[in-house]
C-alpha cells in the first residue's frame, strides 16, 4: 500500500516534469532528465545533506523504470495529457503528502530536532519541483503565493502533535491526509498566502 | 564572542536573502526559504563536498531560529529596511570574514591542500549568495566585477602566510580582519577587478 | 596515458566554461569559478550522490592547477580562441568519452544496477556543463536536441555489452571510443534526436 502510493507519487512528479520540459521545447533526452530530477530531486537533496548515501533511488531500480515509463507515456500521449490533468493533480497531491511524512520520519530516525524534521519533509516533497524550475530557467513556482509547501509544513507540524496521542502508523497516515486535505482545499477555494506587498 | 559574530553574520545573510526575494515579489514562504538558503547555502555546500554530514546547521537549531526570526523582522519592517542598509552591509562583511576563516580551518582539519582550504573558505562565504541568485533566476552578483570573493581569497591566503608566524587564534582573527578590510576599502573607494573586456 | 587524457578533458571543459562566462561579461573571478564548475561539476555531483567524499578533485591538487592554468590561458588569448575551436571540440569529445567510462566504472565498483551505472557515467560527463549553464542563467544546452548526452548513454550501454566478451581494459577503451565516434558523427552529419514536437 505504502509502496503503491510512493510509485503513484513518483509517476505524478515525473509527468509534471515532462510537461514543464515540453513547454520549454526540450528534446527527448532533456525531457527524461527533467522528469527524473522532478521525481527524485527532493529525496536526493534530503539524503545528501543528511549523509544517507548512496541516495535512496539508487538502492531500488524500480523508481528508474517507473520514471522512464511515465515519461515515455507522457511524451506519446502529449496531445491528450490535458484530459489527465485532474488525475495528475491528485497523484501529485498524494505524492507530496506521502513524501512529507517520509521525510519527517527520516529526520526522526537521525535524531534531528523536530523543526529540522519538518524542514526535511518539506524539502523531500517540494525541492524536486524547485530543481526542475531552476533547470528550466524559471523562478520556482512554489515561491509564488500558492499553498503547496505550506501544506507540507502543516502536515509536518501535525505529525509531531499527533505522535503524542497516536501510534506511528496512524500518525503517518493522518499527517499525510492533512497535507493532502490542505492542498485540495486551497486549490478548490483558491486560497493563497496573504500578500505581504499590499499590507 | 566567536559564536556572537557567527550569529550576526547569519542574520545579515538571511536579511540579504529576504531583500532579494521581496524584489522578486515572492510569497512569505519563498522569502523564508531564500533567507535560509542564503544564510546556510555556503556552509552546506562545503560540508556536502567534504562529506561532513549531517551538515552544520542541522547540528544546532539556533541557526534555524535566528534565520526565521531575522526573516520575519525584515518582512515586518520592509518599508524601513533601507535605513538599515549600512548596518546590514557591516554585518554581511563581518559574516564573510568569519565564514572564510571557518571554511579554511575546516579544510585544514580534513588535511586538504592549502589551495583547496582557501577555496573551501571562499565557498563557505560566497556560495549562499550564489545559490540565492540561482533560485531567483539571476546571474550571481559575485561573478560581476566586485571585490567580494576576492576579499575572501586574499583572507584565505593571509591565513596560511600568518600561520607561519602566529598562533591559531591570532591567525584566525587577523585573517578575518583582512577579509573585512579589503571588502570595506573596495566599497569605499569603488575598487573593482580589472575589466578584461577592455584590455 | 589515462591520466593524460583526463587532463586534456579537464582543460577542454575548463576552457568551454571560460568561453560561456566571457559571453556573459563576467569578471575574472567569475570566469575562473565557471571554468572550475564546468570541469569538476559532473564528477562532484556523482561523488556526492554516491557518498564518495571528499569529492575526487579534492584528492589531487593537479586538477586545480590545470583548471586555473587553462582559464588564464583562455582569458589571455581570448581574441584568438576561435582558432582553437576545433581542438577544443576534440578535447571536449575525448573528455566526455573518458568521463563517461570512468563514471560507469565507479558505479560498478559501488555494486549499483547497470542502468544506474550508465546514468552515473552520463552525469559525470554532462552535468558540469549543466551546472555551468544554470550559473549563467541559461537553459542547459544539452537539453536541446543535440547528440551529446545520447553519445554518453550509448557508450555506457556498450560498456555492459562489451564487458561480456572483452577484458576490462579493452572494454574501457572501446566504450570510450564509441562515445567519441557517436559524437563526432553526429556533429559531422548534423544528426539530432528526432523532434517530437513535429510528430
Amino acid at each position: 500500500m505504502f509502496y503503491f502510493v510512493d510509485i503513484l507519487g513518483t509517476i505524478a512528479f515525473a509527468i509534471s516534469g515532462v510537461l514543464v520540459a515540453m513547454n520549454k521545447r526540450m528534446d527527448i533526452f532533456g525531457i527524461i532528465i527533467i522528469a527524473f530530477v522532478t521525481a527524485i530531486g527532493g529525496g536526493t537533496l534530503r539524503d545528501v545533506i543528511t549523509g544517507q548515501t548512496p541516495v535512496n533511488w539508487m538502492l531500488d531500480i524500480t523508481y528508474t523504470y517507473v520514471i522512464i515509463g511515465a515519461s515515455i507515456f507522457a511524451i506519446v500521449l502529449k496531445n491528450k495529457i490535458n484530459y489527465l490533468r485532474t488525475s495528475l493533480f491528485l497523484f501529485d497531491t498524494i505524492g507530496i503528502g506521502l513524501y512529507t511524512v517520509v521525510g519527517v520520519e527520516k529526520g526522526i530516525a537521525l535524531g534531528l530536532h523536530p523543526i529540522l524534521c519538518i524542514a526535511l519533509g518539506t524539502v523531500t516533497a517540494c525541492f524536486g519541483g524547485v530543481i526542475r524550475d531552476m533547470l528550466c530557467n524559471e523562478i520556482p513556482v512554489i515561491f509564488r503565493r500558492e499553498i503547496y509547501a505550506t501544506a507540507c509544513l502543516l502536515g509536518g507540524v501535525s505529525y509531531f502533535v499527533l505522535s503524542n496521542f497516536l501510534g506511528e502508523q496512524f500518525t503517518f497516515v493522518i499527517a499525510g491526509i492533512i497535507v493532502i486535505t490542505v492542498r485540495l482545499l486551497a486549490v478548490k477555494f483558491n486560497i493563497a498566502l496573504p500578500n505581504i506587498y499590499k499590507i
